[in-house]
């Protein structure tokens, strides 16, 4: 198998972190996303909606997109389990990924991809141009506002985003809140429970190894 | 089990043709979406994201998100897999169940939400208001018709999303291609393959039953 990765962005971090959760490993290339050789003809042929990373499996199949890449491994690997132990684990973990992910890292995706860091007509990922629209940066910043807020309350009894239990959900939540630092917006003080589940996740050896 | 649905709108129809693949039922409990009963304060309380279908389960467990509350039920039930059979086919059926889900019905939802015939303030399901961006029209209006001519292309040699198999991958783009033809857009009839599928999977009983 071999992975196309790009380490230091954010989906790839999702990736990276449930690999080294899993221990496991993979030949890797590098797709330099600030290149734009994720756009390139022959990528594009194994990944078509143009999405780093992607697992090439030895007999030519290649899965894009993060949680297929996760979900593919789980099923070949299950231990740890990362997306629930039981039926019910199941379910919210993938409701909590699911709203953590649309919540918080789309809204960071749309501040970052329509401001002005980043190229001109790449407001999606993908193998299509969009142009920026600049509302989009605002309501990226209500939308993470919001995500904080209601991230903290929901965490404000219990320890992970499914209780009693690290997952992927985590993860996603994780490597969202280091993107919202990273563009400029860390959560306010006032999110307690926030804030303590980030320092005590961050402590996890696959998170300090993907940093 | 309680299911808190409304039929007839793009997410819980999501959720019936999946159930009805599985042949399962539960008694049912009507919010209506059109009353804003997904945002009252007691049904919050079950779905915090205000998302519409819920699962309740009889533990007091609420399971929200479409494809959490079918993950459980293919946890639960695992006949017929609707996940994949095998490792492979779980990664892509993941893969293409996203790509349809974020290329496809993420823009129509835009298409549909920021336009005149959705209410003020509703851009976004969730329980946060935010503005309309009339931008998004248009930019769902492009979203659309590249989701139509990528999921042409990859329908030209095979017969569902994942080749030779049907999943949700395919009750997601089928729910997809409905909600754009209900929008005014329905996919040019240059796109042979993709109408093809259209026309066979709309003949399935799960698919004809939640019509």
């Amino acid at each position: 198998m071999k992975l196309y990765d790009f380490p230091g962005v954010p989906n790839p971090r999702r990736l990276n972190i449930f690999l080294a959760e899993k221990g496991l490993d993979f030949p890797r290339t590098h797709v330099d996303l600030l290149k734009g050789e994720q756009l390139a003809e022959d990528f594009r042929s194994k990944s078509p909606n143009c999405d780093v990373p992607a697992l090439e499996l030895d007999d030519g199949t290649c899965i894009s997109q993060t949680n297929a890449i996760c979900r593919y491994l789980e099923a070949l690997h299950p231990e740890p389990p990362l997306y629930g132990r039981n039926p019910r684990e199941i379910g919210l973990v993938e409701m909590w990924n699911n709203i953590c992910f649309t919540n918080g890292f789309q809204a960071v995706a749309d501040l970052f991809r329509n401001g002005p860091d980043w190229f001109e007509g790449r407001a999606l990922i993908g193998p299509h141009n969009y142009n920026k629209i600049p509302e989009l940066v605002e309501r990226g910043r209500l939308r993470i506002n919001n995500f904080y807020s209601d991230a903290d309350k929901h965490l404000n009894n219990q320890d992970y985003f499914v209780d009693g239990y690290f997952s992927v959900a985590d993860i996603t939540a994780l490597v969202t809140v280091d993107f919202c630092i990273w563009a400029g917006m860390p959560a306010p003080t006032s999110c307690k429970s926030l804030l303590n589940w980030h320092s005590r996740v961050s402590e996890r050896p696959s998170i300090r190894e993907n940093s």
